[in-house]
This record gives structure tokens, C-alpha cells and sequence, in this order.
């Protein structure tokens, strides 16, 4: 894997395993309606061969029925109607992108109507939950995949088989922020879900610390040992959950990673790995629409590769089609979703109370 | 201040008090001629105008003659005659570049002798000998500067005057990070000083993890206030000294600087200011001779401006001696230069023992 074949990979969907022209749609019931639904991932199922959105799921009828309008062969309706089984023929599976805390109940629901879930990370409020979460699932017997958008993001997936193909060497250490003026700029609302910690579990540790965390796992295939943190709120609205959260994750061997998280700061992210010979860097890294930088050095030389977005949701939709289709297991399941609940658990006990930041272990998964 | 001023700005010396032609130059001492001082100091001090290297001193007559042969003006001595103040006429200030324990003997000699003294980072092997470092200065009136070579870099002052400027709005949160593969690429020796910890006091946070926890502090105008970190070594060359350090330097108002250093990973070093409207990345940021990227993003802008690569030495030097003959005060004095000592001992503290990573408070000094 050389620097010409990444250029040529680009955006190649190399994970694809069966021909989306010979396989039917997975039809999509999308539970939660907000903006990341309406905005992001129904217009990537207008343009997925591989899924549909059939059902819409909110808490009025009213509001259900009005999104649906717009989305051909949808049909709307509320949470009650989809715990009451309807429309459940119109189905295969449910997208789950409620506040956290929500997730459990939605999944539930659908694990015993028999369809596939994919489920939005965090993957509940507590690790926990998310433990009952996956029971369900297994004991239904229906695919469960946690929505790592990063794990089907072509700028990582080759950022990984530079990894793998040893051009950076051994890697020793990785950094990973992601930031974004929550307030500010994304929802002005002080009575949002994500700031009550009934609902969210976390704050930017769960929102936007999960990114660099997962990624690092990913692009090392990897889960972390220990971890160690700390956090910080600067304004009344953080009063429940952290605003800002700083947290090392340390993989074995001693590979550690430095993570940033915040809902106080300028939109940014990177994702970068440090080994022996050399360092790829992804930047900007996990926010949607952004053209992805790639860069690679090794030695006194250094490239950087321009990619253009891909459409995230696209290919993560796509991704848990072609697995559930063709009956291969997803990558990033409820077991592997379950290490970063409890890796993020372990990080807000780091940074409770005494001795701030100390080393917690975590137990073998 | 904008980017069109940074682009004007470019390597421009905003610090210089005085007229070179106007000035006597400073002629130094300089204490260990190791690779360091032969390959960077000798030659900015050929360029400069306001410096001259006049006195070579080094272990044996054989070694500070030979290389002082080929420096016009120059005679070599050793460290006894050193000590013993021969050729103390031909010099105004010493330079000292000797292993970190050394540090103190020749600075307390050339203090004695009424002798500037420019001293190289990290200060001494402890804190408690940098304060009697500082101590002898202090009795004896001469200045003392600690030899932080990213205080004159042109890509440094540059992102300093915009955080300054409020470009990037409030800093929230840093990175800094300076690798290398000492043994590999640098120095295969095995029995070199920067391997035992009775010369150099400490490994790779002295060595390189200095970089980034200073620049920041130059970045932010302020000391940190509590730290914590860990430290790890792979090979048996490094039982006595940390191989790599990941630490956390906390500042007044829960800015956090997330810093890592190796003496084990690709040569690589960036630092980055992230801010509630925007970042500032200085890469390459610490190594020399490498061209600088000073990327700045507010909103949805991103501009990198590629700077030429200064002489640092040159520059550093030059800062010296322009405020010694402008009877001016050096910004990175000895109690500027303990406050990293103090803190990396602190971060050994951290990383040491049980709760490994611990936040240790800083007293204000």
C-alpha cells in the first residue's frame, strides 16, 4: 500500500461484499426525527440503491406525517403506533437516533419485532443499558450495529491500510480532537437532550469524544487497557454534563492516545497516528461535508491528499445493508460499541473527585 | 492583526531594541562542543552580527583546538582552564551546552566571573539546581537566559501575535508534540548522556516534551497551574530515563495542553492552539532547518502560510544579545525556565508510582 494507491482507492468502496443490483433494499423505520435525521441521513437513503426509508417515527403523528410527505413511499407515525407493531411489514429494520437515553427502549421494541437495528453512538446512556441494549438483540437474533460513521469514511478506512501496510511503522502514539461551538452555533436550545444527563449520559465526552476514541480503535484494531481524564464546564448550561473533556487512552504495548473533546471551541478535528517511521494525519477529520486532508510523512518527505467528502451517512447505510444482505457480521457491533461506553465511564471516574486524571483500568473485554 | 500582516510580518525580528551596526558584538564562550554546538551554533555565530564565538571550551586542548582552527578569532581551551578563568578577556557571555548536571558548575564558574550566561534547556538536571543556577546569577548581577529557541521563531511569534489578536477567540485547548528516533537516527551511542539519568535528569519529556510545554506557555502568556502524564520505555537503553512521555499541562481557567514526546517515534513536531472561533497550527513546529506551516481556521476559511525555515540559533543568539548591550531583561529568564522544571517534575511525580497519571497541583511561583 503506497501513497499511488490510496489516490487510486479514493473513495472505493472496499468493503463491498454483493452487487447492490441484484439485492433488494433494506427497508428503514427511522426512529427520531431531529435534524441529524432529516438533514443527513434521509437524503442519503434517497440516494442509497442498497436501503429505504419507509417508516418515520416521531412523537406527534402530526410531525411524522409532514416529514413523510416528502419522502417518497414513506409513511409517518408515532412512537406509540411503532411500540404498537404498526407498519411493521413495511420494515426490515430500524435506525435509532433518539436521545441516548432512549435507545434502549426503541431497540427493545424492534429486537422483538424481529428487525435489524442500527443504533446511534453513544449507545445508550450507561454502559449498563447498553449491555441490555445488546442482550436484546442477541436474544432476538437480529443484526446490531452501532453508527460509526468513521469506520466506512474512505479517508480513514485508508488512513487504516496505511496503518496495516507498516509505512508509519510501529505506531506509538495518536492524538484525536473534535470540537464544535454546540450553543453557539449548532442549537441555541438551553433545554436540549444533550445537556441533561438523564438523557445524554454525557456531555462532549459521549457527543464528541467518542469520535477520536473509536477511531484510534479502529485504525489501530485495538481496544484500550486504561484511560484517564479530566473535565470542565465553563458555563451554566454544562451544569449536568461536561463541556470540555481531555482524556488519554492507552492501548497495549503502551500506545497512548490524547483526546480532545469540546462544546466550547472552534469546529475542528484531527485524527492523527505517530509510528517509528512516520505519521498519517486526517484533517479535518469527523465532521460531515468537509474535504478531507490526508497526510503522510515519512522521512524528510511529506504528502498531502485532498479527498472529496464522501456522504457519511451514504456510506455507513450502505455498509450495514451490504452485511445484513449478504449475512456477514457488521464490524462495529454492540460488543465492540460496549468498550467505548465503558472506556468513557472509566474516563468520568478519572475525573471524579480526588486524584484527577488517574490511570483507571479497564478489564479485558 | 490578520493573515495579510502574518504575510508581511514573515520572519521580521518585532523583538530587536537595537541598531546592529551600532553595537559592540557579544563575544561568547562556549561551553561543550558537542554536535549541537558544531553544527548550529558555530555556524548562526559566523552569520551574526551581534555575536562572535571567540572561546571554544571543551574536554581536551586536542578536541577545542582542532575545531577552533577552523573558527576565524577563536582559540580553544579546556574546561579546567576554564575554570581557571584563561581567556577571560575574549569573552563577554557564555553559551552552555555541556549534559543537562553540568549545567550548574560552569554557570556558577562564568557567573564568578561576571560573565552573561545563556544556558540551554531543560536548565539542569533538577529544580532544585536550576534554582541554585538561578542564585548564582542572581549574586553576581550577570544575566541569565535560558535558551528556548522557539521564542525567536518566526512561525511561533506569528501565532502568538494571533492568539494575541483574538483570532481564534478564547484558547480552549492545546496540542504539542515533538518525536524522534534518538538511537536510530540521531545518536546510536548507547552509553550517550542523554540515556543516564545522573547527567540529564530525566529522558525524552526533558529533552523534547520541553518543546511543546514551553510554547505553550509562550503562546498563552501564562504558567501552567497543574499537570499530570505517563511515561513509558520500550528498550533497555532507556531503563534509566523515560522513552516517550504523553503528559497534560493544565492553565489558569481549565485551558488544557495536551503534549507528547519520543525518543522512540518518526521525527515529527506540531503545535496547535484551539480557540471558541478558530485554531492556529504551527507544522513542522520545533525541529530546525524544516519550512513551517502556520495554518490558521476561523469559521469556514482554512489558509496555510508556508514561512522559510529560520536560523534559529541565529535568531536566538541574536535576541541575547540584543537585550545584554540594550540593558534590557530576557523574557525566558532562569525563574521562566524553573517553572518548566518544576512542572516536568511534577509530571515524573505524576507518572510514577500508583494512580499513574494523577493530577499534581502546581504551587504559584
Amino acid at each position: 500500500m503506497e501513497l499511488d494507491a490510496i489516490l487510486e482507492g479514493g473513495s472505493d468502496r472496499d468493503w463491498r461484499t454483493i452487487d447492490p443490483e441484484e439485492t433488494e433494499p433494506v427497508r428503514f423505520a427511522l426512529i427520531g426525527l431531529g435534524w441529524f435525521t432529516r438533514g443527513r441521513v434521509l437524503p442519503a437513503l434517497e440516494e442509497s440503491r442498497l436501503c429505504d426509508a419507509t417508516v418515520l417515527v416521531s412523537g406527534t403523528a402530526e410531525k411524522a406525517e409532514r416529514i413523510a410527505a416528502d419522502v417518497p413511499g414513506a409513511r409517518g407515525i408515532t412512537y406509540d403506533d411503532f411500540r404498537d407493531g404498526v407498519a411493521r411489514d413495511a420494515y426490515d429494520a430500524v435506525y435509532v437516533a433518539t436521545p441516548n437515553a432512549l435507545h434502549l427502549d426503541y431497540v427493545e421494541t424492534a429486537a422483538e419485532f424481529g428487525a435489524d437495528v442500527l443504533v446511534e453512538k453513544p449507545m445508550e446512556r450507561s454502559s449498563d443499558r447498553a449491555r441490555e441494549l445488546i442482550d436484546a438483540c442477541d436474544r432476538a437474533g437480529v443484526e446490531l450495529m452501532v453508527a460509526y460513521r468513521m469506520h466506512t469514511e474512505p479517508s480513514v478506512r485508508r488512513a487504516r491500510e496505511l496503518v496495516d501496510a507498516g509505512l508509519i511503522g510501529e505506531p506509538t502514539y495518536l492524538h484525536g480532537r473534535m470540537s464544535q461551538r454546540l450553543l453557539d452555533r449548532v442549537n441555541p436550545d438551553p433545554d436540549q437532550w444533550r445537556l441533561d444527563a438523564d438523557l445524554a449520559g454525557g456531555g462532549a465526552l459521549f457527543d464528541l469524544g467518542v469520535y477520536p476514541l473509536n477511531t484510534a480503535r479502529f485504525l489501530l484494531r485495538a481496544d484500550p487497557i486504561a484511560v484517564g481524564g479530566r473535565t470542565r464546564s465553563t458555563r451554566d448550561a454544562f451544569s449536568e454534563v461536561d463541556e470540555t473533556a481531555a482524556f488519554e487512552v492507552e492501548f497495549p504495548g503502551g500506545v497512548v492516545a490524547s483526546c480532545f473533546a469540546s462544546h466550547n471551541a472552534s469546529q475542528e478535528s484531527a485524527m492523527t497516528v505517530v509510528g517509528t517511521e512516520g505519521a498519517v494525519t486526517i484533517q479535518p477529520a469527523f465532521f460531515q461535508d468537509e474535504a478531507r486532508g490526508l497526510t503522510v510523512s515519512r522521512g524528510d518527505g511529506r504528502a498531502t491528499i485532498q479527498l472529496d467528502p464522501a456522504d457519511q451517512m451514504l456510506e455507513e447505510f450502505d455498509y450495514f445493508a451490504d452485511r445484513v444482505r449478504g449475512g456477514r457480521a457488521v464490524y462495529p457491533d454492540g460488543e465492540h460499541g460496549l468498550v467505548d461506553m465503558i472506556a468513557m465511564e472509566a474516563v468520568y471516574e478519572s475525573a471524579a473527585g480526588g486524584d484527577e486524571g488517574r490511570r483507571v483500568e479497564l478489564e479485558p473485554s
